[in-house]
């Protein structure tokens, strides 16, 4: 390979640990393989839309294994909703197609969630080179088996379960903590067995209340004064379920909704129990990235030049099983993964004793 | 010293790390020292009111130095209000002297905060032979230069910052992270200075909302997009301060207030900002202690012996630089410690360029 | 189901992170599913050998998930060399049947390493009815993807050169980190990758000091005066690998042999520059298990239960992909994994441009 | 104040957390006092003597607070031997006096131990402002009652043997843990007492071997199977004690001697247990501060910017309780602080059981 390859590369979406191990990677790689030029694009989208980039240089690249956020910057996805083709859109795709042609960019690479790979999407069936990288907390991204920063998120979140179990035991409480993982309820799965918690509720399992005050009650009459209840930020009730989908947003939209919230106002009210909430929020997503993350993401980001390296593009990587793939953009781009009822991690956790609040 | 000293135990007040460290020491050094039996009083006052106990065994103290929590309960404090002196409060401390002498207790050790200390000073006032350990994650008790708790809540705040900073500085974001003290401004200072802070809110210094969002809007020109504000529960601002402590007590007791959320708030109205909350609660207080405080909740407790072994009693154990020594409990029992606004600390703070919303 | 079962459980070898959170898996799962009679067997083999057990009542596994250690302690594997077929092995053999025929257990679940699992299968070869739970900090167990134990380990070692990496880079020196995993290079490529090492040195892949030196030099170049070179305690130079086998144990059994010692005294040797070496030993085995590891030996322990409610014995249970299944202990006991030269690793490792000190 | 200082500043020594916080508290609170130009000077005083250095910009002191090393380099001071004046000190003091006075620095800032204070009072004492930060993981400089770093070294070095303890409780070992500290117990003794050390090892109170030979059978006989041993690196038995301190340092210089390995041999000889060493050593002095590191080292860089405006040189900063106070460079300057035999810390270890292998 004589030619020199103008690689464009673009992080998008909520901030997340591993990004720049994952940036790290594309361009250690890169440069170890073939001769090339890295383009940054400020910003995510935004900065592909507006010609807001910068070239980088090697040196940009070293240290930068274990800082959290990104060195690129991020903004949210452009099209909040992208079943609407209105005119925004085709200016803004006009847009970030004439940037990349600008550039001579050979490839672009965009690491993100489930917007981002819509948006890498559709550009792909634009005729642009585009490579996907999963990245979220969230772990809802469809055709890999895990994302980066998820596992680092399950730390933090188990670290969190962990300090709360101290205050819930010595003073008798019921403690609700709200993890997040958005529509998905893979975060507390995990975190929530790994923290030893007493109840999971989880979107895709929606729960019935007089259930889950079932088993703080059992758990009193078994002199274990306290119960920890691990609660994703988008759990929600059998009732909330069969609510009308917009009535359920709009309610949730409110300033003061949190599904932990919710779940411990009720339990009050049941038993008048001391429960309380937790949203330790945020904290969830920054900071440094776990050992594991810093390996995953490092493979993403070489399997990404890889696969510069052989020019082949429109895809997405993945994990699978211990192995790093990649699959087409557009059969996984935008559809959520989400944990299915008879996951094994459920039937376990269920085996262990631990209620999801039905049955 | 042929004869066996009976000591009685307990915790009292919120959860804290290092109480079974202390407790640890406590045990420890007495068996070390002199003849004595322990005797284990469940869940603090409540305990000694109504005769719950139990004698321990040196194991039992075995293995305990890094345990959160306390291996004894804790609860409240029994009197809510200590100005009232009512029928109630002369049967409770009938109850507890009826105790103490019916166990032939030598003295009673108790651990705790304010709420405690006052208490313990009531019991020594009744001619009990009381010691008092200053715990507290607020750092809040008079006569002692730090409590034991406060350093690990320090780590705990610090790290909620680091992961916020990435955020924030990710995604261009103003960022109010709620940080406990109660009354207090310690833990908030603090961690606000070790996690680099632009803004620090303390309840001893009212801030003014226009002088905080200068400081956003003076960081936003030199392209910095983003504005870290540690905000103590306690926090309030000069119009807060200037309210009837009751009306500013009943307002902050609604349900859904929060001195982040309110700070977050008005700038989101003033300046248009992305603006966010961040509550990280009772996090703050629980797990395992940090070295440090392993230390001081160990030299507590052994000087707690040392003073039993010498028959020193109606004292509190304190830290005064780096010696361990101890005051007479009626000269501190109650008497909060609050951030002096001209403390070294503030103004190092204000020297690095730390604004405390005010001036 | 009406039968109780009557289960041994005992764990044996080095200690290992995840060891009690697999006990409770075990234990929560049974009580959960059937009904149970749990017998703790004391200190490995040894206990099943002389009789050393006590019946475990339902609390004793409560409050373990996040304990380092095992509450059930541990020795070594009672048969050093398993080829040896001598009066001692029938006596000791003989001796644990009795055991497991007095106790009339239905099933011996056994927690241990390679020596553990030849030992398990012996067992199950004359008869009793076992399972195995894969544990070991070195990964090296055929089969399973991953044993537990070994990502709590990775955290650790990457922790270890993190904090190397300032050392190394403040003073422009050559750090060499030793770091553990027995005959397998399974946790210096994952920790070495994680920690950013520019050379891993693995038992499976023989190294040449010259092509070690070649990257040291070539970093001063390019004006990095620093090198991290992860050793594995296994590591090995290409003429070592040569060396009789014997020979190379006996020196590698004298007292201040290190592998990591090695390279550095090499590299002092042959370019003069400041090379040193770390050996962080037995920290990489002990405390706290990780999250990851408290999920998959809870999901270990829950597996283990499964197969006693279905009488499924003989086997050991293995991740396979995001898969909990099981492996006939015939075809797995005693076959050490090691990296294959062409494990996608290393080939991602090496296009990151990381030395293996080859080629 | 209209004049325009201009600021050297320089680190010295060993890599030690903190480093960069101090530069950004004198660098952040400078440029908020007054008027100034900050010189970096590179690799400590080997950049003074070679006039290498750089003009640094406000932003390359944003976003250091958390970064372990130093931005500035290190390197060993100049002269190893300060009792002997020869010409080559001459030389280097001529060279060092020549560079400040081209450069027309109003002042220069060196951060580092006893050695770099030594130097830096050389410097004054030949008419140069100069001001000392006192930077050591040791703790062992005079008048001062902490130096920074030495609280992120307890917390490493007490997470080692919190992380040791489990293996050694599983297996019944004696583990004899090396902690660093130079000729100065004060590490092994802060960290022994976190760690819940049963002995502890300091070079200030040689040790009896048969002393700690008693510890290790009298726990033993209370069913205690293991020992957890805290080494000082400079650790000496009495007889060690006696020998001439050439002799004793040639000894201590060859390449195998540790002085945890020594106690852990004399052990297995005696007692024929199985007791090993472990030496973590150089992860105690790298990577991110700790939170109290981050708040001493912003003080101490934020006390010097003070002295500057207020031109008070000739000094080196302190902590005194809990006051930020300073010291006439010649009266601390290479003094070592040691640990007293009667110190608070050491009568409060005794009276918990810790045994220090005397009496």
């Amino acid at each position: 390979m004589s030619m020199k390859r103008r690689i464009g590369i673009l992080t998008s979406g909520g901030d997340c640990p591993g990004l720049n191990a994952a940036i790290r990677g594309v361009a250690r790689a890169s440069y170890e393989m073939f001769d090339c030029e890295i383009i940054g694009i400020h910003d995510g989208y935004r900065g592909l839309i507006e010609g807001d980039y910068s070239l980088m240089n090697r040196s940009q690249f070293s240290g930068i294994l274990t800082l959290g956020g990104t060195i690129l910057g991020t903004s949210r996805t452009p099209f909040r909703d992208m079943q609407v083709i209105g005119e925004d859109k085709v200016d803004k795709v006009g847009a970030m197609k004439k940037t990349y042609r600008d550039l001579k960019l050979d490839c672009l690479v965009t690491l993100g969630g489930n917007g981002t790979h819509k948006t890498a999407n559709l550009l792909s069936e634009e005729g642009l080179n585009v490579i996907g990288l999963p990245k979220t907390i969230d772990n809802d991204i469809y055709g890999t088996d895990f994302t980066f920063g998820f596992h680092t998120a399950i730390d933090i979140a188990t670290e969190v379960i962990d300090r709360i179990h101290t205050t819930a035991a010595s003073h008798g409480r019921v403690m609700c903590i709200e993890i997040m993982g958005n529509k998905a309820g893979w975060l507390t799965l995990y975190s929530g067995v790994a923290g030893g918690a007493d109840v999971i509720l989880i979107p895709e399992i929606p729960y019935k209340i007089e259930k889950v005050a079932d088993i703080v009650e059992a758990r009193a009459r078994n002199n274990k004064g306290f119960t920890i209840i691990a609660v994703a930020e988008g759990a929600m009730s059998k009732e909330d379920a069969k609510m009308k989908k917009k009535d359920r947003e709009t309610r949730r939209a409110s300033e003061h909704y949190s599904a932990s919230g919710e779940v411990a106002r009720q339990l009050r009210e049941m038993l008048g129990v001391e429960a309380r909430s937790v949203v330790p929020g945020h904290i969830q997503r920054g900071g440094t990235p776990s050992a594991y993350d810093r390996v995953l993401s490092s493979q993403f980001g070489v399997h990404a030049a890889e696969l510069i390296r052989d020019e082949i593009y429109g895809v997405s990587v993945a994990l699978r099983g211990n192995s790093i793939v990649h699959n087409p953009l557009k059969e996984i781009a935008g559809i959520p993964k989400l944990v299915p009822e008879d996951h094994q991690m459920v039937t376990i956790a269920k085996h262990m004793g631990i209620s999801f609040g039905i049955g």
